[in-house]
């Protein structure tokens, strides 16, 4: 940081995404602009109603009730249009692309039916048009798709890209409950958007694999004319009783298949084969797995939708938007150390054990391996006793609770020293993810 | 492409890698050059032996035995360090950094241990670094966690990075086999390294992770002296079937956990809980999980090696070597459209389909149902006629062997309109991911 460029930020709509944006690039500003290699300032943004209560940080002269004092600012860079719909948003789209601005977008529906028109402004005018956040939510699968496996053409895309859709299929099999109560309940957790048909009926999912079709292939298909398009309504328990008795699970998957010539682009509620890591994939999780010529299959999944995913995408596309502005793009190599950081040793480190040792078959040894874990202080979850090859010998197997990995280190070692066993106890641990 | 700068790239190494790279560079050179937005060339590539015989398109005249006549050529702007080691590669690598080149490196030890260097020399002198292909091959690991979740500080990045140990992993579980006989058949196919410690005492692994754990956090750990690494020799039988009693999985587990300011980086074998999609991702597959502040879960699983996916991961590396050295960087959004591709209709699309109807419960029903499927060139795979709950109905549920949409959707209409049936059929594809 030494003085340059401070970066602009705009925003359109302040709702749950706009505030979770605001939010992080609030908070975590001294990490963000780091990480960005740049400093930003949030200027502004363009809220429905100035005098509601918000839980951000944002006063009331950063507020505007106009668009376009936010899109025709010539001191904001950057434009997050995060009000959703298609006319307005496409039109202060464009006014904001004309001046060259950057615009960074979660707006499916507006690329989903303009995208062409979009992409040829930002080309015309040296905008520049950013939309993680469109797509998968907090999965960023467009800079996979493009950047990542650039050096792949993709004969098929598919995946989950509708987390209310695969919350409710994922609650009916798991309750046995039959659609339409879920499908109240999501409507009560306000997981079902006001236009319910943009997730029931599968248009959502159409909008974001019409996006990814474009990417991979150069071509836009219309939901409503170019593609098969069936949502989840209609889906009952018969369903998904047949669908575990043949070993798969019904998910509303979205795909772009390409074969020769001719691409499928298609939403519709599937049997998926339990051995695809795709039909594993539940609640308001998304997934997309593609399949590209070289690198072979790869498979992302994350949270699809909601607040602080979103927000997760969007502030990436910031970090990218602000990169293709900076004169001199921040090299790629700094990485932020945190001064406080300090490699953890064994004593700090806890976790469970998982421990199989040969030791003799005699009155007494249990106890023995007992007391000895007990004296540093572990204590045995499961034990099995099995039966070994080799006579006067027994597997013995336990599980323990949670223990440093020092005090495992040292009863590993005694019991190694010890008369009872053979050899070395072997150690699994167990791991908790998150 | 209006005959701008051609970007020359230069091979230190021609082994699995490095062909897999050149092959793919110059087979789709027409389309890479379309996506990358520049024409670029493979100037020269420095081989052990110039007599080889090679499965690529390459001239005497584009081979030389001396590294430092790539790494020296002031025409070449991007050096591709694919020849693994560590002294050497470091000094190479160095060298061209100096000279403000861009270095692409798949070659984790070297990164590894002397990566801090690396990056030093890179600042100081202009040049710049990228090793996509060091962590994960195939999955874009390394820009996902940089810039796709710039967003997020990580609490926890763990999962499976060593994909031989994956294969004797899974097939041991699979096959019931120990670990000698495996690991046997894994020599044998070439799926161990020369060195065999590397991947079966977790070297490998923890090189990777500690890579990513360096990203994330900006502290180097090192993996004989600042990590627990700990590889599967040792795992047998009885192991296996302890876990799959206790619904888990044995995998070699690659973590770096942070717990307040506290980082511990390890490599160990460990059992993963069923439910967890990272003990789901089998053979010789990779997967990297990350729990972002903001993002919260996300899973990432490809091909941990292998030619063709590491190709990929060098390929998206000299893509951003291209974008970085152009003066003006390619649209990001120039799509490379192909001009043969078209829509697909439904008369071309097919698969199988899963249909549920309600219908009379009467004789000859069934009769006519399948009458009606067969003329339209539906055979039938599966049946069940199960009870419904309405008195004179009963549920006919049935898949289909392949046929096309066009084709089932007038079969349905027929349903429909028959006699026999109650409302509409529904309908469910049978996904075929690959």
């Amino acid at each position: 940081m030494d003085g340059k460029k401070i970066f602009r930020i705009g925003f359109i709509g302040m709702g749950t995404v706009g505030q979770g944006v605001w939010k992080h690039l609030w908070r975590d500003r001294d990490i963000m602009q780091r990480r960005f290699g740049a400093e930003y300032e949030l200027a502004k943004a363009c809220v429905r109603d100035i005098n509601k209560k918000r839980d951000i940080e944002i006063t009331r002269q950063q507020m505007t009730g106009d668009p376009y004092s936010v899109v025709n600012d010539p001191s904001i860079d950057i434009v997050c249009e995060l009000m959703g719909g298609t006319d307005k948003a496409l039109e202060l789209t464009l006014a904001a692309l004309k001046q060259g601005k950057v615009v960074v977008s979660a707006n499916k529906a507006v690329i989903c039916k303009h995208g062409a028109q979009i992409f040829e402004t930002a080309q015309k005018y040296g905008g520049k048009y950013f939309f993680e956040a469109s797509v998968a939510g907090g999965i960023p699968i467009i800079k996979v798709l493009r950047e990542g496996l650039v050096a792949n053409r993709f004969s098929l895309i598919y995946g989950i890209l509708n987390g209310t859709c695969n919350y409710i299929l994922t609650r009916m099999e798991r309750e046995n409950a039959p659609y339409e109560a879920i499908v109240e309940d999501a409507r009560r957790l306000g997981y079902v958007e006001a236009d319910e048909s943009l997730d029931l009926d599968g248009w959502d999912a159409a909008h974001k694999i019409s996006i990814l079709a474009y990417l991979a292939h150069g071509v836009w298909a219309n939901p409503e004319k170019d593609m098969l398009v069936s949502g989840i309504r209609g889906v009952k328990l018969e369903d998904m009783h047949w669908a575990s008795e043949n070993d798969a699970r019904i998910k509303l998957v979205a795909a772009a298949r390409r074969t020769g010539n001719s691409l499928f682009v298609s939403v519709y509620p599937a049997l998926l084969p339990m051995a695809d890591v795709v039909a594993n994939v539940n609640d308001v999780y998304n997934a997309v797995a593609l399949s590209g010529d070289v690198v072979g299959r790869t498979v992302h999944i994350g949270r699809g939708a909601g607040q602080d995913a979103t927000a997760s995408a969007v502030i990436a596309d910031i970090a990218d938007a602000i990169k293709s502005l900076a004169v001199s793009a921040p090299c790629s190599l700094s990485v932020a150390k945190d001064s406080n950081l300090h490699l953890a040793s064994l004593e700090e480190v806890s976790g469970e054990f998982y421990l199989r040792m040969e030791v003799k078959d005699e009155a007494g040894v249990l106890a023995q391996v007992a007391s000895l874990l007990a004296g540093e202080n572990i204590s045995i979850e499961l034990l099995q006793q099995k039966k070994h090859g080799v006579e006067g010998r027994v597997w013995l197997l336990l599980t323990t609770h949670e223990c440093t990995e020092a005090s495992i280190n040292r009863a590993c070692k005694k019991l190694e020293d010890s008369e009872i066993i053979f050899g070395k106890p072997f150690v699994l641990r167990i791991f908790k993810g998150l």
